[in-house]
């Protein structure tokens, strides 16, 4: 099912969840869609190979906007003045929540996927990156989630089959952009090797 | 130098520049800053141990514009709202040009750092991300160009000592934002590995 060619073995989502999400304080909110997420994401995930790149909101609102931004690219002008960004944003999907990405998941690959997190914070359930990346090489799905605001909602986590270890430099600075997050992470998972 | 604490070894800066690029046609252009890459930039350089991110740009107007966002979260209410927002743009400085950001970074770290270009195109002076890790990693100075619209002008590019390989993933679509492209170099050059 992978749109690119000639590799049609790495099977993998990813999904943007905005609620549920917490804020700084740990209380479960749901956040804004931003415009940015949406293009700096499917491009990477374009890049890397990602099959569908879900945008999770419950929220009306949002999915008419998400709807928007992604006809004035797929079919409207901007379709046409930038091919490049039309064949990123093809691979953007919207579903409600977290049960609806991993069903439609679960029918395309005809088996449940291996659930993966991301977290800023190291947890128990860590699977490293080369681990990862050679079950995806192997063909194993797996769909990838990534939080807004301050991270997944426990509820999230509680039912996820793995984490991956925080993106760290020199030092314990890692606020990093969910943008470069999963920038940096389909990278260790999926980019080319020198 | 470096900011981040017990790693004086590590020596780099990077530079967005914003004119001389080149346009989807080749011309010779200057761009907009936009407040994203300030941020996205900034938080990916704090964490990955970057010691200078400069953002070049000869129009005084965008100078005004980029000084008014430094001093919001500097010094102004940002500062104390977010001061991990404030921690990373605090490696920001502004340059009017290329030579500025090199004769900066010469006198800061005492010896002309190597300079390195980064392109979406494979040039002849490439030299492979594991090479200049252990250069870094040996206290070598380095000093990384990123171009904004589409790319480093060929009078930059003509004046660096090497250029890192485009990032891919599997295929050959590697329309990154300019934000992603940088965080996946750095994690390349800086991150820590499983």
């Amino acid at each position: 099912m992978s749109r690119i060619e000639g590799q049609n073995s790495i099977c993998i989502d990813l999904a943007l969840i905005h609620h549920p999400v917490c804020n700084r304080v740990g209380e479960i909110i749901g956040s804004a869609v931003t415009n940015l997420d949406l293009h700096d994401i499917a491009r990477a995930g374009r890049t890397f190979g990602v099959d569908t790149y879900s945008v999770v909101t419950p929220y009306e609102d949002q999915v008419v906007l998400v709807q928007e931004i992604l006809d004035h690219w797929l079919t409207g002008y901007g379709a046409s003045r930038n091919p490049d960004r039309k064949e990123a944003l093809s691979i953007v999907d919207i579903r409600r929540d977290f049960d609806e990405v991993l069903d439609a998941a679960t029918e395309k690959w005809g088996v449940r996927p291996t659930v993966l997190a991301t977290c800023a914070r190291l947890r128990p359930d860590t699977l490293q990156y080369e681990q990862a990346r050679q079950r995806l090489e192997q063909g194993e799905p797996m769909l990838l989630l990534f939080g807004t605001a301050w991270g997944l909602a426990p509820e999230i986590l509680s039912r996820v089959d793995g984490t991956l270890p925080p993106v760290l430099g020199h030092g314990t600075y890692n606020h990093l952009s969910v943008r470069s997050a999963v920038s940096i992470i389909l990278d260790r998972l999926l980019g080319n090797r020198d």
